[in-house]
């Protein structure tokens, strides 16, 4: 397949490109890609990123204000406005599917509860690994700020393209993965991390799924304080960390 | 307490205004509303209708594009921007509660599914009334369109002001309301009517319930072959139906 990366300058964009295999793959950024086949373009601007999705058989859709704290005027344009424009582009290109970057802050609220309140502060005292509830894909939603808005947004977008369209979505609620591609940058990170390898494991077989449908998964590698479900991802596409947050403890 | 209904010059609009009591009303609409205290500016521009959120205790934002089959330039303005502008300026104005009308479209997708699919066709062999699952507030959302995305955007935007500053909503589905306030306008309508009355005790109750919280309630009157849940509005406003739209049958 030819496999669209919007976003394929940012973070998530480098680590994928490096490793996502058995397809063609381009890009779309407002920024050019050394040595890669991006076009230049601002997702906020249909006009200027249709061309980019011509030919192209899957996308995936990571361009956006990346902060969990961005203000609304960020969001409205980048994430709202540009979110509708990559899947209406597919859309009339004949993409038959999308994996798109949603985020953990879709459910962000739920850390102000027990026990997760307790398990992103670092405190374990009492608490099991597994021995709680794991937020999964049908818990109600709980944004924690205007990008978590504007996250569940494109997951609403991408149901209603799937049923009306055919178009297929796989939704990651990626956790937290950073340039280091390590969890020691936060007590938080030990529940939420997710490596470079796990995540592109995650895409890649969102995208080589015989059928997927319209799937929502968290993107959080093994670690043994998680609380974000991994067995949809499992039962649904194979999904298989091979990272732990744990094993960078103490060290 | 002071209540500020945008929208005001509207169906839904024009059906509240005569119809809620025990408090001081007042509107916001791009017309003028003859006969009723109520401010001229468009939602979807912040600066113009902040003024009319001044000594508001409480909002019915009712105020968009109301069609379900809205495009999507339509959308985003009056549905995307506005609920922003509105749940924000709410917010700065210290509004303690809104009432915000969602649509029954947020889960739209389910009438193409059985027996939700034959009822609102009229084809009710073998079925029974109430002999099936109703959708409810829990069920994982499924739009039918831009607008039904609009507006499951608008609840997941409040449930996250509810969150972050403590504004009360409470979110309603709301069912086919018409101008002639009958369900003999398709056979869809003997289960998804929802008379004037029976919005407005919906509307009075939701603006009286001493403590909301963040709720999802259907707006449907107490039709027969109804599918939306109405237990929930019961349990939590006393919401109690007068209507069904059976009773108009063959009438």
């Amino acid at each position: 397949m030819r496999v669209l990366i919007t976003g394929a300058a940012g973070l998530i964009g480098g680590a994928l490109r490096g490793a996502l295999t058995g397809h063609e793959l381009c890009g779309l950024d407002v920024r050019t890609v050394d040595g890669f086949d991006s076009a230049v373009g601002d997702i906020s601007d249909m006009g200027a990123i249709r061309p980019a999705f011509e030919g192209v058989d899957a996308v995936v859709h990571l361009a956006a204000s990346p902060s969990s704290s961005a203000p609304w005027e960020s969001v409205i344009g980048n994430n709202i406005v540009g979110t509708y424009n990559v899947f209406e582009a597919a859309r009339q290109a004949g993409v038959g599917r999308v994996v798109f970057a949603s985020s953990n802050h879709v459910t962000g609220m739920y850390e102000r509860d027990e026990p997760y309140a307790s398990i992103v502060a670092g405190r374990y005292e009492g608490l099991e690994p597994g021995g709680y509830a794991t937020i999964d894909h049908r818990v109600p939603i709980r944004p924690d700020g205007y990008y978590g808005v504007s996250k569940q947004y494109g997951e609403s977008l991408g149901r209603y393209y799937f049923e009306e369209h055919g178009m297929e979505f796989a939704c990651l609620r990626i956790g937290s993965v950073n340039r280091r591609d390590s969890p020691l940058v936060g007590v938080r990170a030990f529940a939420t991390w997710c490596s470079h390898r796990d995540l592109a494991q995650l895409v890649q077989r969102s995208l080589d799924a015989e059928a997927l449908g319209f799937e929502i998964f968290y993107g959080v590698s093994g670690n043994r304080w998680r609380f974000w479900d991994i067995e949809r991802a499992r039962e649904r596409v194979g999904y298989s960390p091979k990272d732990d947050a744990e094993r960078y403890r103490g060290s």
